[in-house]
């Protein structure tokens, strides 16, 4: 028996992988975060299922989940620790890899789509376009105690050459952000999208600049596309059969 | 009826998204990549598979591949246009959403888990990590006409504050890649992990260095992974548990 690490994609139960899905209907129990949607929760209807993302109206500290997840894979049976979008990114599905590797209990990890590809792709932008956009970058918007901010410095130089920068987690700090990007030499017309409840039939897109991203009205949680991809769409005409969520 | 852009996944047929899965199992036509496995494509039974990764020994032109699925899709038929990892990462399926809208016809995309983060996923790498990882970048390893190299200062900037580079499709240039990362600043001891054929049984992953890499015995496909990420598993002792594709 085993605790699996398992990506719950963005949002859209059907972007779930198969092996996700498999594990979500066979697990006894679902550890998961407050985030995740119903949809993909649903599938689960056997397992007892433990929202960490509240208790008693407070979130659980990362230790205590990790002790939570050690604890019920000590016995015995099926675990599924469902994370937002890929447990490696930026879900601190890391630590508790590590927690249940020093205790000795078997784990697997289970990749999903991170909203960071899936938001865009879905939307009809696209983070790389040949003769256009050579890579991108995500980051966290967010500030953690003892990480380092991003340099936006030097994300600011690889979009002068048409990188595509995307950050999760960043709404909050959306003037912040655009400050940063333009003090580092950005042009305040770099075209940003803001994708919301992405892949969830409630998904809305709003286009802004780093110019007028801190006064766009938008909602967490989303994800910020930052470059000229966030305009490509538009420059092909594409938008309007891309509007829905297929 | 529609041409679905369809993200492959990075292999293993069990990290397809459910959707995919469906989509292919109904198609009447696939027309795939040539790295798509067989493990993906035998879920197709009834549909008709066209290999545009080769026409009697040769590559398809972009232009040609466009064609075929523009009249396909004038057909009626439902066709999936299966492409490794996701349609929008490093796929040109942004050349061929833009082609369906020009040619009005309905298509729709449907990510797919991207090797870039799915390999040291399952080789048990976090991308992220609080406290190391603020983010990460990916970025082609291969140079195409009209596209701007990959700005290796900015990203040897980055990777000091521990961000992970990720590079795809970088293995045959991998003595440039790390020549151009230690000439703008990148330590010689920075970690590298080589992942090859993710998430099939046959995964390897080979550890070197930037000082090593260039020696490194590495064949493509395979998945480069530069940074604090690269090690870190070794770093908590994980690796005993994680050497298995789950």
């Amino acid at each position: 028996m085993t605790v699996h690490l398992v990506g719950a994609g963005p949002g859209d139960p059907d972007l779930l992988t198969c092996r996700a899905a498999n594990l979500l209907r066979s697990a006894d129990f679902v550890v998961h975060d407050r985030l995740v949607g119903r949809g993909v929760l649903r599938l689960s209807s056997t397992a007892v299922r433990v929202d960490v993302g509240k208790r008693v109206g407070e979130s659980w500290r990362q230790e205590a989940i990790n002790e939570l997840l050690v604890d019920l894979g000590r016995t015995g049976a099926e675990v599924v620790r469902l994370k937002c979008g890929d447990p490696f990114v930026f879900g601190r599905g890391w630590e508790e890899a590590a927690a249940l590797a020093r205790a000795g209990v078997d784990y697997s990890v289970v990749p999903g789509l991170t909203s960071a590809i899936a938001a865009p792709a879905v939307a009809g932008l696209a983070l790389t376009a040949r003769g256009r956009s050579s890579g991108f970058t995500v980051v966290s918007g967010r500030r953690e105690a003892g990480a380092p901010p991003p340099d936006w410095t030097s994300l600011a130089r690889l979009m002068a050459e048409g990188h595509t920068v995307v950050v999760l987690m960043g709404v909050a700090r959306r003037a912040e952000i655009a400050d940063f990007l333009r003090r580092a030499g950005a042009r305040s017309e770099v075209p940003v999208a803001v994708i919301g409840d992405a892949t969830l039939p409630t998904q809305r897109m709003t286009r802004a600049t780093l110019g007028t991203l801190a006064t766009a009205e938008v909602h967490p949680p989303a994800v910020i596309v930052i470059g000229e991809a966030a305009d490509a769409a538009d420059a092909e005409g594409m938008l309007s059969g891309l509007a829905r969520v297929p």
